[in-house]
Order: C-alpha cells, then sequence, then structure tokens
C-alpha cells in the first residue's frame, strides 16, 4: 500500500519493536540482516497485508446484535437502540467492546474508529487489553425529541466538558495505542452551539470529530427547513465552517454534486458502510466521491445495523454494491466499477488517513494480517488482489500484529479469554435487555 | 421448514437409512424411542437445519475463479469465459464440480442444481464421490455469433440427443441423487427449435429445464426486435409455451408485472443470485416475484460471477440488497423487506420446489446441516432466525448429512480428500489457462 503499489513476491519484512524497519525481496532481507536470521518466523505460503482498519464501528452495540433486524427505522431507534444505550453500564460496554474487538479481530482488523458510543472509560479498558487501536468518541447529543430522559437532560456544557476530561484521561494512552475523538451522533440531535464548539475543541485539543452525516433524505429536509440553507447537512456544516480535514463524516448517503466537492476541497474523510447504507440508509455515491478527491474508507457500522462485525464482508460488499448501484444511473450495472485494488487501498491506507494515522500505520508501524490463501474458500488463485478482495473470507485469517505484538496466532486471540468473553457478553446482553425491556417476537412457530 | 413454520427448541430426530421417521421436542422422541437410544448423537447447543440448496451454480467454473474480475461484460464472455469453457477436458469438469462441491458443502449445501456447463460425465463423477443431490445439465447452445469453433458446429439435434443419451445414462444415479435436466444457456444462443424440442423432450423424460432469462435489458431489447414480441423474454417464452411448472429460470433480473405474473400463473421457478446480479446483471424484482407467488429460490452462479459459492453469504446480500433496492421505488430502503424468515424458506424448502424435489428433501430426506452458533460471529443471540440469515457464516457450519450419510462432520469433508482436490484444482487450472491463451493482468506493481 506505499505510493508506488508494489507487491513484493517471496516478499520478507524486519520488524524491530514495534516498527518495520525494512521490506523487501526475502533474499535481499536474508543477505542484509544475517545477524537476526535466528529470529525468523518463516510465513511461506501466505499473504501478508497491513492491518485492515474499520473506520465506523459501534463497539457498545455489539451486545445489540440482531435486537433491531427486518424492522422500521423508528421501532429500530426508539424502541430498541436507544432503550438498549441508555440502560448500559461502563461494564456493558467493556464486555461489548471486548466481545466486538474479539471479530474484529478475527476479521483481520488492527485499528477502529468508534462511531460514538456510551461509556468511553469502558471501551478505553477492553482496547487496552485487546492490543487494537483505536480512535475512540462518546455518542453526543444536547438536543431532540424523545430523547431517553438522561440523555435529555445533558447541556451543551456537559458534552464538550465531558469529552474533555476523556480526552485528558485517554488520549494516547495504551502505547499510544488510544487516541481520544470528538463525537457527533447527528445533526438532528446537535444545536448549533455543539457544532461550533466541537469544531473548536477539536482545533485546540489537534483530535478528529467523527459525525454520522446524510444518512437519511428526512435529515437534509429538516436541514433545509429549519437552517436556512437551500440543501443539506453538508451544506450546512460548510457554511459553519465545520467541513475540515479532522472529520470522518460517516455514511455520507444523501449528497449531491456540490457537496461531494466541499467534502473534497475541505479534505474530509468519508467511511463507506456498505451492509448497513443496504439495509437502512441508501447507496452512497462512492464512485463520485473517489473521482472527486474524497478519502473514502470502509466501516462495519454496528452490530444491529449490518449484523457481520467484517471489514473482509465490507470490500466484498463495497464491489457488489457499488457496481450494481451503476444500473440506476447508465441501465446497465458497472462491473469494472471499484476494481479491487482501489477497495483494497479503503480498507487500509483509506482508513490510516481516515483516522489521522497515515504518518505511523500502514507504512511503519507493525500491524500486519497473515492471511493463508491455500484453502477451498480462495483456490485456485489467478487473481491475487481480487482474491484477498471478493473470494477471503474470515477463514482465511490466520495471524494478527498490532503495534508490533501478536494479538492472534493461528486463529487464537492472544490478549483475551474467547470463551470466557462470550459468556459474559450472553449474560450481559440478556440483562441489559431486560432491564431496557426489549423484547424480540419470535419469527416463526417456536414449539 | 413445515407448513407450520415450526421451531423445535430442545429438539430430536429419527433417522433410519436415509430418511427422517420422526421429529419432535426431544423429551417426547427419547420417550418414544428407548430401544434406539444407544445410537444417540447429542448435538446440544447447536442448530439443524435442512440442508440448504443452491439453486443456480456453474461448478465446472469452479476453476475460473478470478478470471474475469472487474471486466466488461464483452471481455468476461469472450476473452475469458467462452475460452475457458471450450477448452475444458471431462477431467477438468470432474476436478472443478469436486472443489465446487467441497465449497458448497462447508457453506452447508446439500442439494444444488447446475446451471448448465461442460461435461455432464465428469459432474456426474464427482457428485457421486462428493455425496451431495445435485441436478445436472449441460451447456447448450446452437446458434449465436462469435461462439467457439467447436460449439459452433453443434446441431439442434446433437443438442438434444446429447441431453438425452446423458439422461439415459445418469439420471437417477448415485443412490437416486443425480437427476439429469435439461439446459439452455440462454435465449440469445437458442433457435426457436431448440426452446421447442426442449420443452417438449423435458415432458417426455419427466425433467426440468434450466435456463438463464432475462439477464440483461440487450437480451430483451434483442428478442423485441427479432422475435415479434412487445417486450423480452418472459413474454416470448410464455408465447411458445416454454414457461411451464418445471422451468428453472436463473436471474430472471428484467421482467415488468406482467411477466411477473405469466412466471407465477405458469408456476415457473426462480432462482435469484444477488451476488451475480449485482455485479453483472442489476436488481431483480424479486419482493414483486415472492407477492404474486413466484417460488423463487437462492444461487450463487459461478465463481468468475460472484466469486464466492456461499449460500450463506447470499442469504445474507439477498437481504441487503432487496432492502437497498426499495430506495429506488419509494425513495429510502425499506429494512422491513425481505425478512430472514422469508429468506430461510428460499434457501430451504423454496430450493427445494425449484428443483422439483420438494417431496423428498426438505421434509422426508436426511439433508441436514449441523450449525455451531456459540462463537464470536453469531454471538449473543437475540433472535435465533435473523442470526442465522444474517450473522451465520461458513465458520459456523460444523457437519452435514446428505441422504442420511454425514458428508462433513467437526468441519471435516468425510467424502473427498480436501488436499488432494486443492492441489489437482491448482495444476488443472493453471494448464486450462495456458490451454485457453487465457492471461490476467496484473493489478499492482508485482516485485
Amino acid at each position: 500500500m506505499d505510493s508506488h503499489d508494489r507487491v513484493f513476491v517471496d516478499g520478507a519484512i524486519v520488524i524491530q519493536h514495534n516498527s518495520i524497519i525494512a521490506i523487501g525481496k526475502s533474499i535481499n532481507i536474508l543477505t542484509q540482516f544475517t545477524s537476526i536470521s535466528h529470529q525468523l518466523i518463516d510465513l511461506r505460503g501466505q499473504i501478508l497485508l497491513p492491518g485492515l482498519i474499520n473506520t465506523h464501528v459501534h463497539t457498545s452495540q455489539q451486545l445489540a446484535r440482531g435486537i433491531a433486524d427486518d424492522v422500521d427505522l423508528l421501532t429500530w431507534l426508539h424502541d430498541r437502540i436507544w432503550p438498549y444505550e441508555s440502560n448500559m453500564t461502563e461494564e456493558d460496554s467493556f464486555i461489548s467492546t471486548l466481545l466486538c474487538g474479539i471479530e474484529l479481530i478475527h476479521s483481520g482488523v488492527t485499528c477502529f474508529a468508534e462511531a460514538g458510543g456510551q461509556h468511553v472509560s469502558g471501551m478505553a479498558s477492553a482496547v487496552e487489553v485487546l492490543g487494537l487501536r483505536a480512535c475512540l468518541a462518546e455518542s453526543i447529543m444536547d438536543y431532540g425529541e424523545g430523547l431517553p430522559a438522561s440523555w435529555a437532560a445533558r447541556t451543551t456544557e456537559e458534552c464538550i466538558k465531558s469529552q474533555k476530561d476523556l480526552f485528558m484521561k485517554h488520549h494516547n494512552t495504551a502505547d499510544g495505542r488510544i487516541k481520544v475523538w470528538l463525537g457527533i451522533r447527528q445533526i438532528m440531535n446537535s444545536t448549533d452551539r455543539l457544532l461550533t464548539e466541537t469544531r473548536d475543541t477539536a482545533k485546540e485539543l489537534e483530535t478528529g470529530i467523527h459525525m454520522h452525516i446524510a444518512e437519511i433524505p428526512y435529515e437534509n429536509q429538516l436541514i433545509v427547513e429549519t437552517r436556512g440553507v437551500d440543501n443539506g447537512t453538508v451544506t450546512y456544516l460548510e457554511k459553519i465552517k465545520f467541513l475540515q480535514n479532522n472529520l470522518l463524516a460517516a455514511h455520507t448517503v444523501w449528497v449531491n454534486e456540490k457537496e461531494v466537492d466541499c467534502l473534497a476541497k475541505a479534505g474530509v474523510k468519508v467511511s463507506h458502510c456498505p451492509a448497513a447504507a443496504m439495509r437502512m440508509l441508501g447507496f452512497a455515491p462512492i464512485k463520485e466521491m473517489l473521482s472527486a478527491g474524497v478519502c473514502v474508507s470502509l466501516g462495519t457500522d454496528g452490530a444491529p445495523s449490518n449484523n457481520r462485525m467484517s471489514i473482509v464482508d465490507e470490500m466484498y460488499l463495497a464491489s457488489l454494491i457499488n457496481k450494481g448501484r451503476e444500473v440506476f444511473s447508465t441501465g446497465t450495472t458497472d462491473p469494472t466499477a471499484l476494481p479491487a485494488e482501489t477497495i483494497l487501498k479503503m480498507a487500509t491506507i483509506n482508513g490510516a488517513k481516515s483516522v489521522l494515522w497515515d504518518k505511523e500505520i500502514g507504512s511503519l508501524e507493525a500491524d500486519i494480517v497473515v492471511i493463508n490463501p491455500s484453502s477451498w474458500s480462495m483456490m485456485p488463485i489467478h487473481d491475487c488482489i481480487s482474491s484477498l478482495v471478493y473470494c477471503m473470507r474470515t477463514e482465511n485469517i490466520v495471524s494478527v500484529m498490532c503495534n508490533g505484538c501478536w494479538i492472534m496466532k493461528d486463529k487464537k486471540i492472544l490478549t483475551v479469554d474467547e470463551e470466557k468473553v462470550l459468556s459474559m457478553a450472553k449474560h450481559a446482553s440478556a440483562e441489559l435487555l431486560k432491564r431496557a425491556g426489549i423484547q424480540i417476537p419470535n419469527r416463526m412457530n417456536f414449539v
């Protein structure tokens, strides 16, 4: 994923502490580094990729997988997600992030951007243990009808202060693996003051902002009606100088050509979440954004919106969905749209740029995924790059290194006890649903 | 998947020879069948489903996975697929079907409908060994420009005779696991005589017809221009009485409301292949077909059109794509479209109906998939049916029984040596591509 798009056949890398200090053909590396040849790890026949980056994931929602499938958007939000989130404890967030982290690691992810959730301290504890990198953010709203009581009471000051405190407490902790970002849930739950103070606070703290943007047509309509602009959210954010290169815009489905140009000019990063978009939002103009020069990366969104938390599957989906979408503009699908090499960059180097970490990860730091392609799911391999994007499944991901440490080896996660986390998650999620009064109707005749 | 949609919690089944002779709550079954309680298999904590059915798969194309990714339709057909298929030997088809069968079994499939490929005898040998059920069909064309020489020389008589011979040789072989169907590649490569003789021969042999139908807008245009109907393929096939309840129509993307009604009235079965449709064809009106009463099942299509041969992934995709498609008719996606229980039926009972085998499989015959849901990919489970459809991955499929015999147990395929097949496939596919003169350009800078 370097600027020359190099792929080393029979390649090797040299890792010292947590950095890659050399990369090249194995014959050259072995000659050059004879003194450390006793510390060799032979990965012959396997493929090494930079760690994949998931730029939009609600780690606190992992315990909510399956609580809101096949329901309309209002039921999803008011009857399932809000009751769930507003009843979470810090311990729930800790367990949910552990469970989500396990899925992320199995899917080859070494770094993620939290979309904004409950109890950042719980998330941070989990990330520290998991050995992943993360940009954590709190779910922030200071406005909106029908919010759960505990959320509705929060003032703008409290929202900003809470995030500043979290920044002081957790930013750059865990050997620098944890960053703290500012969150904005969405414009419909934000006062103008929250938006401008978030913009200014991010500048002051030199950190990023993670926000859901232009998710549904209704959002844009409401902004036009209430905030005096002729288009939607992106146009309004441009007007208040919120669009800057530290903004990670999730989804960004309902944007016109002019707005795509605004995103590109401002250096805003977009997290494309194909599964969630198909299910809940619509088709984002990804091809147009990439052409305009927007940095687009990939996200899974949260478990109740997807339900697979796998960037491996999102790569496959990104290809299919963006090829298919062309049918609505040109009358036929375009099988050449978003080719595999573009998608692989979205999941790696574009991800690193999106989380403002590209000076380190994706190139210098030792975040690596080891893939075994020699199985029924990928064989035969005639086109290595497309096989990685279209055929690879989580089964093929064997080992994962983050920040120079193996966090999964031979499919076994080394940092946490999977069985124990699963058991904690089962218990905590059942208790949480009970507390929140969420009941899921039976779909078939259970006897 | 019975007519009462029953799901047995703490359930049990009794299998004698190759049939399920009882099903119910385990406490009742254990009381009723005390005499055979020494032959008990304890699958506590796991989920049993009827074997999944893949109603459109090109088993001969498995060796071609990755030879035609991200290329336009003409390159795909003329420069990649036709040279590949026309250079296949019977041994290649045998190996390709073995490799494809391994992926099908790992994906929980116990029965498939071959879309029409090369060397049915090679496929039949593989299916016999694999232990699967299959409706095999030859790729049949008697007309069309630009066909490889060996295909262009084939007369209508030869096409029909070849298939009758294959029927006599292989139909109902392998303990009844193999059926032979008639194939029609597509209308643009068929004379009228081929269509009507195929229709009559299928009636005479009491078997099914598998045909690609209404795949691209150009196909419909051509039919309107050349065959004197006011709409496309389906309208023409209705006119010549080709639409009957033994027809399995693959894809069927470009059909209007009137044509959907024709399909429903005639009892035509439709194989919906979400991945291939998104990539190459367009969005089929699946919701409308189901509402009109058409039996819609799921297919993967061939490896060069997809690239994952997994009904598990197609279930997930069918949900996403058909929810997303609604955006183009109503302005927003419809998260309630094609709910999980509908999709599960498409992959099981509708599959059985599509392959004209529903009197046996899906109910009486012992075709079973054992799923372990207690892993990071599915936990926690709040909605069992949606978890199976949206969260389950091939990793969760543990064991597969077909016709009363275990063909995979604890993720190990018992009928063939996987490693050996992979090695044969690697060799055969490299040789085949060389013979066909197919070269795949590098996407990145390989050094």
